[in-house]
């Protein structure tokens, strides 16, 4: 495959001259474009060692406006990104709406450094090409454009780069710290990075391979394909909206599927308020010391409440949280987002969020809000929310993966008695706040959102991270359900997380 | 000092009961308030171990709006807060503009924790106390609200509470990793802390001491405390506008005065382009190995680029950015600040984009516009501005002290110059994006800029991190002249560090 990148392609300096004003001109002007459609753009910068990563990024800073461009090395990973999924520290690194951000190797270099030193095996290595896929799909129907380049070197011409390199007492300092050592395995590495390529190469989000011997032919054709891209890219936005996704629906859409697995929880279910203390004393014990035992064995859970408005989330979330330490957990409430997260994916602010490893991160109110509210009140289009639940998957694999336990509460009550709380907050002073007009305007879209939450459960309750759907009417009975769940959970997390570490 | 919190002060589960109905509403209220004011709240929660932190802030968390409050605790410094200076996880942890913040132990815990542990010698805890004072009177003046309890217990309740939590199994999990220790050397810890809760009782930041004896009385107190902080302030922010701060001319205004520090700059200095290549030749290598060198030394670096309009900015950083591996700098300019900076201090956008050691960042303007064009065109009041100064020396005087080489360039032009440049961009196609009707707006108050220069120049050259005036009419010379004291600045910098590190 990289045959097509040995074609000793050269520009003369002459011709180099002539050429690049043109081209700066044209490429600050796509930059300007993309700049005010807010299109993010994400440039992966990867290759052999010593194709000149480092001076072709310094050549781009030089020809594009640096005030937008941001770049992020992906070297040594800090203690609060190992505590964290795998995917935390790209996703630190995303550029906003307008920004250009360049990765360094992007989410290839650690792919192929791990695959080279045979810390994944031949699954792994297909599991992560296809999260690969999975994530650049994403951000791509996300709305921004990833531009990818793998810089290419002939064998013969790269050892002819490190060896004057390390000769040249002023210049070898120029050498990133692994460049050496693969230099070294030079046909383990492109018969590794052909299969990546290859297989990452996609409609959506193609390689470009550049010839990386010349240096003013690899800058001058990467400007060019830059600028190419972003206008293509640009144009099309002025083009056919984007057709609906494919969306098989959950349930086929007859009389008999109006009972929905909301209409099967019990309603009745209640629990005594001596029954209710007995069980509150004995969890608050447990979760206190599951959140200890959490914290010591470094253990990260992520909690996730939705339901009904005024189905007794934030009570639910109070009862959990006052078992547990303060200084273990954070409530993160999911209103609408700051600009900065409005100018990121829809995850991004997620992602942001996610406790280190010992800590709790509580959502009230989540991503699936992309699937629920702005569903029903068309925030979000069609294509945009039926891609969700895959994405949504994705995601929260990717937290399972990391040994995150992640807890799914769907707080479920009868539109009977959501309307009698509605009714007793409007008496209650300090509990005025909590209603508004938006509930009421829900209220009358109750069977819309039936219908979406009982298409979430279905689509999105996994192995690793089931729906809990809990009958909320009695407020004593939901809150109990809440901390035995999250308790057992826990405990077996942590147990089989130390029993692991004794293995190991 | 504590005994005044040893009056054995409680309240009887009655009074609890009938009190906190109406504390909770008029809470809630205050803290709607707040944040329709867009009222940053900073609660630090302090005291001897034991005190029941966890327990209040469970309960504070119980009675506001939880959407609103971000608990943020400091056991483990990670390796991210490590690099950088001390005060960096303080920044990371405040709170927006409406939010509520609660810091456990705040800053106070590590100075107290450093001085018992013989860290910080009597110099080191001055200084410390100092710098308390500083950043909560610069927080204060920013306009947040700070409100500090401390939590004390008598010796013998301490231990008592210490023993029957040792002694109960389901219970002992709530004691903090800490807190043993500190029990066991109570008098010592209250003799310091009655040292530092006094010299950091201020005016506009003063400690409530709450007796932590009775939960109840504990609880109750604080929740008041805080609810009438609240209103006090929103009520104080109707009052009179603040009084300009006293603000000594740096120089007599008399004619003799005008000219300044600017006007002294040699405007005739040129470069041929021979010994520009020569020069430039050998600072890429001398840069480039430097770049490196303070990477595997982990030695950070921050420059900061202000001048004129047209001065040649982003020309000499780019130059400056050509030598250095392009992996090791971000370069960040400083515009109109996004919705989340502009809820905070205006020092923290700066905070939050310091390098972690061992890499660069490049502000092209900076932290410097507060007594530049936020003077000049009256974007800051004059007490803002002219407060600055002594903020900004406080800053970078924290980043002096975690090593960070700290550069900072003037570059300096005539307004002739100035002329000629704004005409010949109007007619270059690639620079015409960077003329816009503000820069001539600015050129009509040259003699206002020039007098916020001056002083500016005067105030904030300190030993620590002086100012360069870089003579800019000819870019050639700008240029080399910028790269010549980097150069030397970091070179003398790494030196200095590895020689320490050779000794340690």
């Amino acid at each position: 495959m990289f045959e097509a990148a040995e074609l000793g392609r050269r520009l003369s300096k002459a011709d180099y001259r002539e050429a690049e004003p043109e081209l700066r001109a044209r490429l600050l002007g796509a930059q300007r474009r993309a700049r005010a459609a807010g299109l993010p753009v994400l440039l992966l910068i990867t290759g052999v060692a010593g194709a000149g990563k480092g001076e072709l990024v310094n050549r781009l800073h030089e020809w594009l406006d640096s005030r937008n461009v941001r770049t992020h090395v992906f070297w040594d990973e800090t203690d609060e990104e190992k505590q964290r999924p795998r995917w935390w520290r790209y996703w630190r690194a995303m550029p906003a709406a307008g920004e250009i951000g360049i990765l360094f190797g992007g989410w290839y270099a650690r792919l192929i450094e791990d695959a080279r030193h045979g810390r994944l095996g031949e699954d792994g290595i297909e599991g992560e090409l296809d999260r690969i896929r999975q994530v650049e799909q994403m951000l791509i129907n996300g709305g921004a454009l990833l531009v990818k380049f793998w810089l290419h070197l002939p064998a013969e011409e790269q050892a002819r780069r490190v060896e004057a390199r390390r000769k040249d007492p002023k210049s070898h300092w120029r050498m990133a710290p692994e460049t050496a050592h693969e230099a070294n395995h030079y046909d383990a590495f492109v018969e590794l990075a052909t299969r990546v390529v290859r297989e990452t190469d996609t409609g959506e989000a193609p390689w470009f391979l550049i010839e990386a011997t010349d240096r003013p032919f690899r800058d001058l054709t990467v400007g060019k394909t830059l600028r190419r891209a972003i206008d293509t890219r640009l144009e099309a936005g002025n083009g056919p909206a984007p057709t609906k996704v494919s969306h098989a629906p959950a349930l086929p859409e007859a009389e008999t599927a109006r009972r929905t697995i909301v209409d099967h929880v019990d309603a009745d279910l209640v629990l005594s308020r001596d029954d209710y203390k007995k069980h509150k004393r004995s969890l608050d014990g447990t979760l206190n010391r599951l959140g200890w035992e959490g914290f010591t064995a470094r253990h990260p859970v992520v909690a996730v409440f939705e339901g009904w408005d005024a189905a007794g989330k934030g009570g639910a979330i109070r009862r959990l949280t006052e078992a547990l330490d303060a200084r273990l957990y954070n409530v993160i409430p999911i209103a609408e987002p700051t600009d900065e997260e409005a100018a990121h994916h829809y995850l991004w602010r997620f992602w942001r969020q996610l406790p280190r490893d010992g800590y709790w991160t509580i959502f009230d109110r989540s991503w699936y809000g992309r699937v629920l509210v702005e569903r029903v009140e068309g925030f979000a289009s069609q294509p945009e929310w039926a891609r969700a639940y895959h994405e949504i998957n994705t995601f929260e694999e990717q937290l399972a993966e990391h040994g995150v336990t992640l807890l799914k509460f769907w707080l479920n009550i009868t539109p009977e008695e959501q309307l009698q709380r509605f009714e007793a907050r409007q008496e209650t002073p300090y509990k005025q706040h909590k209603i508004t007009d938006d509930d009421w305007r829900n209220r009358e879209k109750w069977d819309n959102y039936k219908a979406a939450v009982n298409e979430m459960v279905i689509r999105t309750s996994t192995e690793y991270a089931p729906w809990h759907i809990i009958p909320a009417n009695d407020k004593r009975y939901a809150r109990i359900e809440v901390m035995r769940i999250a308790a057992e959970a826990v405990k077996r997390d942590v147990k089989a997380k130390k029993k692991a570490a004794d293995k190991g």
